[in-house]
């Protein structure tokens, strides 16, 4: 399977990291796979202990749907057509910004996942880190 | 209990295949029986990961509630009767379109879902399934 | 992502169905793919309910430590080095046979699980089916 | 509660990948705090997606009972006094080795866990990454 290797999730992740001090806000990061699966994650001091897992879902829900995370989020809110989407698959998917995925000549090769400022911040440090792959 | 066989899930899964193919939507097919367990299930190429639990728990929502997937979608929004039902269930209801029984003689025999598309799109690709059984 | 295609995971499927038949024992069958996520399954007709999660967490297995699922057994029974990594994993191993990898040119694509049968059957049809590959 | 800071978390990760590949057995190494929560992360070029979850549950099984997972392994096996541990917890506690708590001035600060090799191996990169704290 062709997809992101350590060292690019690492200078991924470092470029999020960089950003998220920039803005000071300490962030859950994580990147996983072209399969969804775990690559790297690292939580910075300060950031929650309830991000690690909204990070990696974040990541994964990248991968499960080939889109970013805030793409998601108009068609689950109450009246939209895909509302209850996040109750559908085991409480693993996150329909919020703040996940991206990493795209190479036009194949997803991983995703970006980012959690525990606003999701303004998320999706900012998620696409500093993106912009690094 | 009696139920669809393989065979009879197969030509609902190749019909609904060939509508999904027909409107250039690749789709997860899943197909249940009359218990609710999963009988078959393909990943037609190109369709999400993420819809792989989203088209079997279609299915089985279709056969846990004996009605398609989207006459539980306006009573489970906010205000409606049983808001909440999505939550209820350890993660495994769908309550929007997708999900169909099959039925034969007013018994249903199993359920079909599908996932990937738009609502309208995973509907009609779901009623072209039901539709060969 | 390069990964098994629908038409190969068919193909796979149709063979182990096809000795399934012949040693008549009807089986539950999953293949997925590099990434460990399913991509098609079916539930012969007389196939265990209870094997459907097994197939498919076999083949999950095969992918998940990049061998066949026989090879894990003897580490973990009592008194193997890794006794107890069944239930290290949230539940979603499978250590005896009926899991294979699906290699190309020495890279895994997919794998195949087979459940329902005994452990020699299981993998009996699972080498059938792999063999296709 | 005083708990590993990530740039510590990184030095004993970063101790135990130059083991790693000292041996040339790529590895999933996880770190987790204080309180029993992921840290860091890395799964290395070539390890196991099937140690991901492992290393992550040995960390945290050497903070959840303050020691390291290679000393539970004798009494969880049948006969052992606590035969069944491994099953009693949701399907997150390894009872073998490769799971090391990181101590300073007699207080546990964090674990490492270590995952894809023999259990030698893990233990050994484990012990690699301990020593770096």
């Amino acid at each position: 399977m062709e997809s992101i290797t350590l060292e690019e999730a690492r200078a991924v992740i470092s470029a999020a990291e960089k950003k998220a001090a920039e803005i000071e806000c300490p962030m859950d990061i994580a990147v996983v796979d072209a399969g969804g699966n775990l690559k790297a994650h690292v939580r910075m001091d300060g950031a929650f202990v309830g991000s690690i897992t909204i990070s990696i879902n974040k990541a994964y829900t990248a991968i499960a749907f080939k889109q970013e995370t805030r793409h998601l989020q108009e068609e689950t809110r109450p009246g939209g057509s895909i509302f209850g989407l996040s109750d559908a698959h085991g409480g693993n998917l996150v329909v919020f910004p703040g996940g991206i995925p990493l795209v190479r000549e036009g194949r997803i090769m991983g995703a970006i996942g980012v959690s525990t400022g606003t999701v303004e911040q998320d999706q900012e440090v998620a696409e500093a880190g993106a912009s690094a792959y």
